[in-house]
């Protein structure tokens, strides 16, 4: 492909509202164009990179025997409403009334076209396990599209979604499109962290997120130094720097040490700052209470205190029965946080969150600022394992400007459930192997989890078992954002001067630079460029009537991995030469014409081979 | 790939809704399901095939210098407001509000896409001429969606743009897409009738419509059996049966032989057949007079009768100054139609249609039936050039009951146009050669057209010339429906028993048939299945534990080109041999088992080849 023909539209200027790199030179590189705010034109060089991710990814899928399928971007709303998901997806979703006024959804993602599509051709095991995926458009109406590509609001997305007769099934296409996703990042050069996940509102348990770092990522990643251990941070867990006992152990123990429960005056004193100010300690010293309201709870509270009267619904005949609201006092160690996504999967509820005042006051008797365990009824207790180690605490006394202290759990207090409900935070232990956890921001670029039966039992998917039996499929689902691994790997790759592209994903992978187009030098750019278009080598030939400085710039912003150049000197000796360099290598050398192709053509299949391994 | 891996769930029954070959067998071979009216997933039988049409589109596309990019699917709403198409495109157009209240557009064509795009990177004339083309999705909601993807909602287009210094560029270009979109079809085995169309509400002239010809079209065409004419008959011309005259002419020719023209009475007459059997004869020697009304007319008719006092606006201000309304009186020969797309054309109108009754007695001041061009005032006469021939005709006589008989062109009435408005019919002469026209119907696959400035004006496009000076460029525009020329494909090569697929666009080229996948048989089966892989064939192995008359019938369901039948007693002969089979053709026969992978392999890569040229 000839430069002059290949609408490369480089710029000098960065777009001002391109604060991170992939950003900045996606755009001065000529590969993307802004259309309108989170929506992007991907011009010919940015699409060849990309249609290379999605080729890359196509291949693991397909390696491991998934098959591609193509259902509409607009689907029936009537498939949401079904599902459930209608209601629970929020604005996000792109909602759309036709002419007859039928609702349609812009696909945000695909569970529920997938399912119905597998719905109607089900009958048997035999045909299971199956996976399905698709590389197709998605939309979802981001509120605040930044940083490209890398959050926008039309994107492409890779989603793959599979039905198995039992767990153990599940579980070896699971594993197995880890082991594809990990060969998918190494083979686009990119360095990601799996991490054990949570899987948010997608709803089932076994996930794992494939994370890059990036100061703009939307995650906090808890890291062991020492073993490798990763993790989000909503379901990061880490070692107790003390053993969680049962009550009666800690009663046990504090029968003889610690002084008696004792009700302190603390005047005008709320915040737990305040209080340490007050009694000249530290938070580590304090159990702070919090009161959550907590939403379609499926876990059973009917044994808990105030729970009794709380009654049961269903949404649907086949789904399961929740209480719609309740409240729940938690218990932690004042310089901790309550880990909110680890609260509502301990409570099995679709939301948690901090009670209004009006609720808490209620439910406290007290204002806000003196709810402690000691004393509480009429709500469930929730103790996080840190609670259970404390035995002469300070903590709120149910009553304007009271506290206690020298509250023992086990003796003072209980609780109704013992659970790690703590937010993990650099300087932590690692749970696995006692090394020190650290933190980084990352950005998920793909995501694997088990769904469990959440699609095929509110849609109602079956088959005959062996035994003629009806059965409901489990279900797991699997998604790579191509747009935001395309932006990653400039993330990653590049330097001052531009976009450093692995060969693998790279839209050229020789750029050949003529000194002048003219003459002996044009005869060989072309001769050269043949050659090595013949060899299935992708060749770009800067044919512009441009100053050298000029294209040199353009070579190393656009990121083509090997750059030749040819000049008349070198050309002209015994044994005409063409200088050879990497892109991301300071040297450059020289090399004999007629060795040049066969060397290019021999280093960039090795490359890419490598990649792959 | 082993059949039973594949997911193809091929069906005895054909829906019901399925009146057309392509789309029964897409949903009885497995390729295709429904998700709602007018929304199909593609399975992955059919998406390979789908695949592969768009890949011979991008291989053509590329090959004439045409540059692939990737819009978004769902666009800003100020684009087609922009152009005027926000209030033209009718509800056949998605609109969608987001959750901040912005107008969107889910694709339905992409001119202003594109032509935003080119507009803010055109500086200079050396960046031209340029063609640009992506292969998305676009949604247009039919209100009666139908006949499979032929004419669903949504579906993936190839749509290319060019942009032009001058009339010559575009036309090269129009032409090399001409040329390409013919091989296009020939790659994918699809017999395409190219005829001149009408650009209908795309603005411009110089277009082209690919037709395949289907009983269930969407167009009329018109054919000539000698010369190879071929039009859409709402543009098509045919040979007059007379020269046509300027009115001086006629009037000398009709001074000696014609008697004056008289008024009669026509008691309760009022249509043609009626006015024929009061005065036993045929309506060829009738003059037919039509009041139109036409809305946007760009042509000046500030000289035609009536016309004086209409104003002329500008919807926008680069847009050319329109008369909003105006009416016209049409004469045309009684047993001819006016073609309204030509009417439109002549006088640069956005739309014409008959005039209401009231305005039609306003303006004839006569009741409804009585109309004629004698002595009619207050409008502009159209007559087609049929009516120049008449020099003894009958026609309305502006009064109820009355018609003139003896009138003649020239003598006794005139026009302010003369001009080519009538629809041709079968049985007309071909003006090309004089040979006889035939009509087909027809269904459109592609289309090229010369858009001219009607983008680049509304949109203010512009670009420097050699001379420093702003200049406007022209456009072209070319579109390709790759779902409707994948059914195409199946409703040209199909039989009874299922599609017969061109090798080219088949999901794969052989389908390997054990009788029973066991034994010696399986492990030749898959033996020839990896050395027909090996040499770059894709192989469908049919690995299921059914009876060979099932296989067999799935064979020749999804019309795999090239069956191989392994079977236990032709393995064990001396020379071991299989049977291969043409899908399509009757005879099968025997082949050395040592020779097939290879015979195979050469007839497809020819077979391929052979459709490129």
């Amino acid at each position: 492909m000839n430069y002059s023909s290949a609408f490369i539209p480089t710029l000098r200027e960065v777009p001002s509202d391109a604060v991170i790199a992939s950003h900045r030179l996606m755009f001065r590189a000529g590969l993307l164009r802004k259309l309108a705010n989170g929506l992007f034109t991907y011009l010919p060089l940015g699409l060849r990179s990309f249609r290379k991710v999605e080729q890359i990814i196509r291949e693991e899928m397909d390696a491991i025997g998934a098959l591609e399928i193509k259902p509409t971007v607009v689907v029936p709303g009537e498939l949401w409403k079904e599902s459930g998901r209608w209601d629970s997806m929020g604005e996000s979703m792109l909602r759309v009334k036709n002419r007859l006024d039928n609702d349609f959804v812009v696909s945000p993602t695909a569970e529920e076209v997938f399912t119905a599509t597998v719905r109607d051709e089900l009958s048997s095991y035999r045909q299971l396990p199956l996976a399905l995926y698709q590389i197709n458009t998605k939309f979802r109406d981001e509120i605040r599209p930044r940083y490209g590509v890398m959050r926008g609001r039309e994107f492409v997305m890779k989603d793959a979604y599979s039905w198995h007769a039992d767990d153990k099934s599940l579980d070896d296409t699971y594993q197995a499109m880890g082991r594809a996703y990990r060969k998918i990042f190494k083979r686009c050069g990119l360095s990601v962290i799996p991490v054990k996940a949570d899987s948010g509102a997608m709803g089932g348990s076994g996930s794992e997120e494939f994370m890059v770092e990036s100061e703009i990522g939307d995650n906090t990643l808890i890291l062991c130094k020492k073993c490798g251990y990763a993790a989000n941070v909503e379901k990061a867990a880490c070692k107790n720097d003390f053993t969680a006992q049962t009550s009666a152990e800690a009663a046990k123990a504090v029968a003889v040490s610690v002084p008696p429960i004792e009700k302190i005056d603390t005047p005008n004193v709320k915040t737990i700052e305040e209080l340490c100010a007050f009694l000249k300690t530290e938070p580590q010293t304090f159990i702070k209470t919090l009161i959550y309201r907590a939403v379609n709870v499926e876990l059973d509270i009917s044994s808990a205190p105030g729970c009794a009267n709380i009654e049961r619904k269903k949404q649907s005949p086949d789904a399961p029965a929740v209480y719609p609201q309740a409240f729940f006092a938690v218990a932690i160690r004042g310089d901790l946080d309550v880990n909110e996504v680890k609260l509502a999967s301990v409570l099995k509820a679709s939301e948690v969150t901090l009670a209004d005042d009006i609720d808490v006051t209620r439910l406290t008797n007290a204002p806000v600022g003196f709810a402690g365990p000691v004393g509480l009824s009429g709500l469930p207790i929730i103790i996080d394992h840190t609670v259970t180690g404390m035995n002469d605490a300070v903590t709120g006394a149910l009553a304007k400007d009271l506290h206690y202290k020298h509250a023992a759990y086990g003796r003072d207090f209980e609780g109704w459930l013992i659970e790690d409900i703590r937010t993990v935070k650099a300087g932590d232990l690692c749970s696995q192997c006692g090394g020190e956890l650290y933190t980084k921001m990352g950005n998920e670029l793909g995501h694997i989890f088990k769904l469990g039966y959440k699609y095929t039992r509110s849609m109602n998917v079956t088959y005959l078992d062996e035994n003629g039996k009806t059965q409901m499929p489990a279900m797991g689902c699997y998604g790579i954002g191509v747009d935001r691994t395309l932006a990653s790997v400039i993330e990653e790759h590049h330097d001052e001067a531009g976009i450093i592209w692995p060969v693998s994903v790279a839209p050229y992978h020789v750029i050949i630079v003529p000194i002048k187009y003219d003459g002996a030098v044009k005869e060989t750019a072309d001769k050269l460029a043949a050659e090595l278009t013949h060899n299935g080598i992708e060749v770009l030939l800067d044919d512009r009537n441009e100053r050298p400085g000029v294209k040199f710039n353009d070579a190393d912003l656009t990121g083509i991995p090997w750059r030749v150049v040819i000049g008349d000197k070198a050309l002209s000796q015994n044994v005409p030469q063409v200088e050879i360099k990497r892109r991301g290598e300071k040297e450059n050398r020289m090399i004999d014409l007629d060795k040049s192709a066969g060397e290019l053509t021999e280093r960039i299949r090795e490359e890419i081979g490598t990649m792959k391994l």
